[in-house]
C-alpha cells in the first residue's frame, strides 16, 4: 500500500554506488590498497580553510539563535547579497539577492525547478547525453516526460542535429552540465550561442520560452585559462542551479541556490513557482548555519584549490592516452572519459574489475560506449592504477 | 507558462508570515520595545550548550572530507546508532539505525512520507483541527486529498464522531500532531489507545493499513510530570516525524528523522518508498556536519531547558485566565490557544493590532474561533502586553 513509483525510485540500483559497495568489501579481501576505487564524484581535497576559520568564528561569535534560527525561504539577505556580489566581481554580471533562491544543494534546485516549470503531463525536459542519471527521475516524477539528446562522441559538444529532431512544442526546459559529468568536457562559447539561438528561434515559433536549466555544480572546477560568458549573459531565460558540495569541498551539507537572469521575461512566475515548488517539497529553507559560512566565503571570492585536481587529470589523461586509449581531453569537473577499448562500456567496466580497477560505465549516463574514471583520488591511486589500465588495454587488443 | 499549482504554492500569502512582518514595519514606526510580537513558533531560548561545544569540537578535530562528506542517503551509520540508542534509553523501545531515515527537518519527512503513501488521485489523508496549515500542501501536491476532522473545542483531544464519519476506504494515513501547534495540547493515553483501536479495526476493514502519520517537533517540549507511550508501542503502523528544530532550538539548519516502528507490517516497502520520496525530492541526505552534531547531542541524552517556555506559559496563561479570556491549558510546545472572547478569530486578532498585539488567529488552523498566542518570547514582553490583553477584553464586554 505504497506508491509503486516511490518504491521504484527508492530500490533502483545506482550503478556508481552499486561499484562503490563492490569496492569496499573487495578491498577488505585484497587490502584497501590494491583496490583502485575511481567510481564516485566525491571530492578529494578537503575545504578550503576558510570554510572551517568561518563556521568556527560563526559558532565562537554570533548570536546562536541567529545563527541556527530560520531564515526567510529564499535564504538570509546578507548570504544574498554577498553572494550575488561576488557573481558579480567574478563574471561582470549585475545580480542582486532578488537573482537567488537558495536551496538544500543542486539537486533541490533542479527538482524544485524542474517541478515548477513542468505546466501538464505533456511537458518534456530534454538533456543532452552524457546526463547526469538523477535527472531523469527528478524530471518524470515532476509529471514530465524526459527525452534525451544523443551525444556528440567526437568531441563532447552538442549534437544539433539530434536536438533540432528532439525539442517540440511541449518543451519546457533543456538542460546542460558544463562543465560536464560525467566527460569533463566545457561547451564552448560558440556551442552555447548556438544553442542560445535555437531556443530563442523555437521558443518564438512555439509562442512560450525555452527555459536553459544550467546544472553548474562544477562551474569553480575549470582547467581552462579563459571561461564561457556567465549563461544569462546568453540567454535570457536561463535558470542556473548551483552548489557548493564541489567548489567548497561540502557534499554532504547541502547549500546552493537557483538564480535567475534579470532578463527572463516572466521573472516573478518564474520565481515564485520555484518558490512554491521547493516549499511544497518541504525545504523550509537552506540549512542557516551553511548560508551564514557561504556568505563568508563569498565575501573574500573563495574558490577551489585546483592544484591536486589538475596534476590528477594531466597524470591519468597522459598515461592512458599514451597506452593507447580515447580519452576525452577534460576542460574541468573531476572526470575522465574515455571510450571503452572493446566499445562496450558496460563488459570494459566489468573487466576492469578483474585487475581491481573501479571505473562506472557510460550506459547510465547515456553513452554506453563509454567509462568514466573519477580521478577526485590520491595521487598515487592513479600512478598505481596505470598497469592495471595497461594490462587491460592489451588484453582487448590482444582479443 | 509555469505550474498554477506551485505558482499558487509560492504566493499564498501565510497569516502568521504577514502578521510578522507587519509588526517589524509597526515597529520602526512606534518602537521594537512597543510591539508584542507572538506571532512566530520561533525558538526563544538558544541552542544547549552541547551544541556548540559539539559543533566546534567536531570542526577542530575532525576530519573535514568525513565530517562533510555525503552520508548514506538515509544518514550516517553513527548518528542513527546514537539516535536509536537514545530513544531506547528514554522510551525503553528496541530501534535500532534501521527503524531511522535522517531527513533535513520534519517538514521533509512529512512530504516524503505523503508522497511514498499517495498510491493514486484517490488517497486521502486526515488531519485533526487544530492542524499545522503546511500539511494540506504537503497532501494535496503530493497528489492525495486533504480531510479535516472538526475540533474538540472543549478538550482539544480527538472528537471521534467526526473521525468516524470522515474516514473511509480511501484513507492512507491520519496526521496527529501531540504536544500540538497551536493549541498546546498533549493527546493522552486514552485518546491515543482509542484512536489506535480505531485505525486497527477501520484497516481490517479495509484491507489495508491506515497508518497514522505522528508529527512530533514538540514531543521533548511537554510539561506534563508523566508522558504518554511512545506511539510505535500504541499502533504497529505509526509513522514518526521528527525535527530537532524545536528541542535543540535549531530551526533554520534542517535537522530530523523519519522513524517506523519495528512491527510495522510492509516495513520494508514503506522504508523503501519513503527514501525513494526523498530521492525524487532531491534529498541526497540530511545536512551532513548536522548529522554529526545531532549524533553528539543523542549520545549525551541532551535535552532542551523548558525553564524559561514554562514561566512564560505560567504567566501568560495565569494572567489570561485571571482577565476572564477562556484559555486551553497547555502541556507542551510553547504556543497558548484562547477562544476569542468575541467568538471570531480574525476579527480579535485584527482588532489586537490596535493594542500592538500580535496573535495568529485560528482560522489557518481550522478553529476559526480561537487565537494562537506564541509565548516563546522575552519574558517581560509577556507582562508588558497583558494590560493589552486586558483593554481588548473589556472593550469586547463592553460591546
Amino acid at each position: 500500500m505504497v506508491s509503486h513509483e516511490m518504491l521504484g525510485a527508492g530500490r533502483v540500483r545506482s550503478a556508481i554506488r552499486e561499484l562503490f559497495e563492490y569496492g569496499r568489501r573487495r578491498g577488505q579481501e585484497v587490502g584497501e590498497e590494491n583496490v583502485f576505487d575511481f567510481s564516485l564524484g566525491n571530492p578529494s581535497v578537503p575545504p578550503p580553510q576558510e570554510v572551517t576559520d568561518a563556521f568556527i568564528d560563526l559558532l565562537q561569535t554570533s548570536d546562536p539563535m541567529t545563527m541556527h534560527g530560520y531564515t526567510s525561504a529564499p535564504g538570509d539577505n546578507g548570504a544574498r547579497d554577498a553572494i550575488a556580489a561576488s557573481l558579480n566581481r567574478r563574471f561582470g554580471t549585475q545580480f542582486s539577492r532578488r537573482n537567488l533562491y537558495l536551496t538544500c544543494g543542486a539537486a533541490a534546485a533542479l527538482t524544485s525547478t524542474f517541478r515548477a516549470l513542468t505546466i501538464d503531463d505533456k511537458t518534456e525536459f530534454i538533456a543532452f547525453a552524457p546526463y547526469f542519471p538523477e535527472y531523469s527521475f527528478f524530471a518524470t516524477t515532476a509529471g514530465a516526460k524526459f527525452r534525451v539528446v544523443e551525444a556528440d562522441t567526437q568531441n563532447f559538444q552538442i549534437d544539433f542535429t539530434s536536438l533540432e529532431q528532439t525539442i517540440n512544442p511541449h518543451t519546457q526546459g533543456v538542460i546542460i552540465n558544463s562543465p560536464n559529468n560525467p566527460s569533463g568536457v566545457i561547451y564552448s562559447e560558440a556551442t552555447l550561442r548556438k544553442l542560445a539561438g535555437i531556443l530563442r528561434a523555437k521558443g518564438a515559433e512555439y509562442g512560450h520560452p525555452i527555459y536553459l536549466v544550467a546544472d553548474e555544480p562544477y562551474r569553480e572546477l575549470s582547467y581552462l585559462d579563459e571561461q564561457p560568458p556567465f549563461i544569462t549573459d546568453l540567454y535570457d531565460c536561463a535558470i542556473v542551479c548551483y552548489s557548493y558540495s564541489k567548489s567548497l569541498s561540502l557534499p554532504g551539507d547541502r547549500i546552493g541556490y537557483v538564480l535567475l537572469g534579470n532578463d527572463m521575461p516572466d521573472f516573478d512566475d518564474v520565481y515564485d513557482a520555484i518558490a512554491g515548488s521547493a516549499r511544497v517539497q518541504g525545504y523550509v529553507c537552506a540549512p542557516a548555519v551553511l548560508q551564514r559560512v557561504v556568505r563568508r566565503c563569498s565575501e573574500q571570492d573563495v574558490l577551489p584549490d585546483l592544484t591536486i585536481y589538475r596534476k590528477n587529470r594531466d597524470a591519468l589523461y597522459n598515461a592512458l592516452s599514451e597506452i593507447g586509449y580515447r580519452c576525452i581531453p577534460p576542460d574541468g569537473a573531476f572526470y575522465l572519459f574515455v571510450e571503452a577499448p572493446n566499445g562496450d562500456g558496460d563488459a570494459f567496466s566489468e573487466l576492469a574489475k578483474q585487475e581491481d580497477v573501479l571505473i562506472v560505465s557510460g550506459r547510465s549516463f547515456g553513452c554506453p560506449g563509454f567509462v568514466r574514471i573519477s580521478y577526485c583520488v590520491d595521487h598515487e591511486t592513479i600512478l598505481r592504477a596505470v598497469p592495471g589500465f595497461k594490462k587491460l588495454f592489451e588484453r582487448i587488443r590482444a582479443g
